[in-house]
């Protein structure tokens, strides 16, 4: 049975191409239509609006921007929710807030219809790769029925149980997690370096020691160099991301001091006009209140 | 010929055993002296006074808590500073604050005395079983005199240059950015839990996707569970480090808010009395300000 | 001409009843009509809906509990938009996203109608004693015609040019200026008791020297004693306005550290069930992290 | 009798010259003599060392820098500490470290002679104009003593005790509370520019409302113009009273997390070379980080 895909930015072209690659028939989705005409050369059926993309009790994947692009897609006058019906299942693989999570599984549930969070880590080159990780949480019946497409998607699936919600703040705690990492490496670097220890000497003892992941590697490589071109993840998406977590925190009365202070890092770089730099461009701004002038990454 | 092992703490034991084990000669000296009974009896001469332990152009090793207990074994009345005269090493490898370091490293070139910083990554477990990392700065022919005794306590030594106050920046650097993980787990483990989220399923999917390093595998389960006792570093010992941490920032002008923001939770901590309690039981406080109430550990 | 004023809380009412007392003909509306009661006992019209309480043409004052209880009375089925009409105001006097603010002198000024943001700064038994300061921004004439109005309510009004959302920031400011002080006062009696200065002490001297405002002098009693009960401005909308203040301060990308941290305390306090006490109480959170045991508030 | 009066720097001398012109006879000493000849035209004894201005059970001032500087005067081989002997009293007038104070309360105590710490609030001119205030606490007797002369310094003196430490904690606390009503003025300012609210106006409103106290208009009006030069109180000072704020904080346990940000914006400040502005400017950096060139004030 066809699998509505929409959304094929960066992440989600390549997730889609996997499923073509898998033997999926997809039906595709995207605002501008010509970023589908590769997956459409390679056999996906092109749609009009999101809900052609939909049979009724069918599949539909979405992978977009933001809530709102998602609220558009599922609940506005050409949105999914309507088509799929009972028995369909919504995919939901974009990072969004908890609240609107909970929102879609009401208004799915209500219609008879089920819906999945499924959202992932790793960036497009994990996507291409099949190197994601995919969480997924949502009803017992339609994760197993999805599993198939998650899996031509990623590395490794994690099922998460009944409540959506669990699998959105669950990727929500690991982004804040790595913004939290970028922090901590970007201090302690400016602290070496107005000690006159190289930056890269810091990270590279550091990861040889006691911080041998590869996220340390990479991200401190990147730091280390201050080269933010071009964005891996964009600094916007890691403001977007901050807002989230706070959001989600809010919601649940959660203090998160650390996670206050990446917002203000990702708030004045983007006043500084860095929102298209990569995420990790944050730490300019530690460099900065150290009186070191870092430029602005290349 | 002979080394003086100054310091027989928890992690100064395991690591003159190393020494002994690997054939080197050891006079030992701890303050209070039965701590050194066991190294006595494989063949250690005890000193009856830190000077003692030393002989003049010898090495001298200093594994003692603080910046004080440092100062007191170099440069008190019965320190080694004097003794060691010209051509002498004292390699110093306790963490300690840069000012002391670079303080140290003046007053041995004054006399001839070479001063190397050497401060290690790993806990007592680690130093048991030689794992240890070694970072060690200080003159060229001084630190290549003592690396086969370095290279005897650990599994990797990594040359710093010439600079011994660079060392003591990394090591700090590394115990910092330590914190700063676990802030970040506890923050989103928060999170999860109070949106019912169980603290072990959202450190189990990110230890086996972004964060897969022993370091996040280990700490995340400590603060998953709750389980700071017994100490395998004390969160009084984290309070010091922190304090060093901002000390060597507040030198060079670096703001540090990850590190300051470190410090208060240990600061409440301590005044919560749990300073004998893991260093990971910063935790709590994450919970307690989100309304959670998690006792103080197991 | 009859105002209409919708909203009659702790702070309405008493704002109503000084509209009356000045000789003004009201209709009035409140979610629960027996709030009105006294009122209508003094002269007041009643009315069914929220649009039934204002002509078109006329002036309707808002002064209720937030963004989604003023987005009720204007733009839902029974709201005033559509009823004001051209050439009627409508005077926004709650504390409310600048957000809103902005869409709503949209929307008015797309019917003809004008929409003027007069928030004010003061407690209910400032409202009572006709002691408010009122901030006024909206098109000129709009301001010029509600004046009266205004100044029967408060001892002073703010003209603030002709950008409606000027005023609700200025607003914002103020209250987040007050948080600010309030957790100022709260660490440095902290500071003290610890010291073993009583906290009350620390509070005389500062308010008879540096510190003599009126607001340092009643906020620090309070917070001196930890007297939190009744409350006069419940910590729940201290929550709410910090939360204003931040999303205020995202749409503008500045990053506000010190509100961010207010934020975290507010969220602290409701969490551990304290959101009906005075938002004073923040203070309690800043003796907790200290080892103290303030208990609740009296 | 004659005083002795250490320490003759922008504070010192005018209160210096406002016990001459009280009446009361004194001996001086500065660091560099030229400083106190405007003094010695006035009739005060120069003396050739600190010890040298003071007479065994007599009264000896100090108003110097900091702690090195009080340590210096007293305990150095020319200090007035074995000078005093029993009976003598030291009234230490300068911004310490509490830890300090109470060293020097222990090592007069030991000696028979008196320790006062007798801190003031006041810049310069309000040293001049007589407007101090003046902070006081010591053995009883001693205070008795020397209120005379602290009444000749200042409009109001502040009996605080028998515990030296008190009055500086006291002091601190209000340092600490000046910074941050200058980082909320800042942050609520800027907020406000960005929303297109010139930064005068948010603090006419403000300043003519909820805060009308003296120090709001005038620290206000500096941050809204950014006009940090001459300096009234430098920033490098403001970093030095928030080390000692978070030095006292972190001797008792007490996490003060507006205190770190405070040190954070002034360590910022002077790694970005503006140390010797006036302290206000840390506002610099809360514009800069939003997005804002506000230059380096003028």
């Amino acid at each position: 049975m066809e699998i509505g895909f929409i959304g094929l930015g960066s992440m989600g072209y390549p997730m889609a191409e996997n499923l073509l690659k898998a033997g999926h028939a997809l039906a595709i989705w995207n605002r501008s239509r010509e970023k589908g005409e590769g997956l459409a050369s390679q056999g996906a059926r092109q749609a009009g609006r999101p809900a052609d993309a939909v049979s009724a009790d069918g599949v539909a994947i979405t992978m977009v921007a933001d809530d709102a692009a998602l609220e558009s897609v599922v609940l506005g006058p050409d949105g999914i929710l309507e088509k799929l019906g009972p028995g369909g299942v919504h995919v939901s693989m974009s990072t969004i807030s908890p609240a609107l999570s909970a929102r879609l599984a009401e208004l799915h549930r209500a219609r008879g219809s089920h819906y999945v969070a499924a959202p992932v880590f790793g960036r497009p080159d994990a996507a291409a790769a099949k190197m994601l990780f995919v969480l997924c949480a949502g009803p017992a019946a339609a994760c197993e029925r999805v599993r198939p497409a998650l899996e031509a998607m990623g590395q490794k699936v994690f099922p998460l149980g009944e409540e959506p919600v669990h699998a959105n703040i669950i990727k929500l705690g690991g982004n804040f997690m790595i913004m939290s990492v970028i922090e901590a490496m970007a201090e302690a670097m400016t602290l070496g370096e107005k000690h006159g220890v190289p930056r890269e000497k810091t990270m590279e003892v550091l990861t040889q020691s006691i911080f041998p992941a590869p996220l340390f590697v990479n991200y401190g490589k990147q730091i280390a160099a201050h080269a933010y071109r071009p964005a891996r993840f964009k600094l916007s998406l890691g403001l977007k991301d901050a807002n989230l977590v706070l959001g989600a925190a809010a919601r649940a009365q959660v203090p998160m001091p650390l996670a206050a202070l990446m917002q203000g890092r990702y708030l004045a770089a983007v006043a500084k006009g860095r929102a298209d730099l990569d995420w990790t461009a944050a730490a300019l701004n530690v460099a900065e209140d150290a009186g070191l002038d870092p430029g602005d990454g290349h």
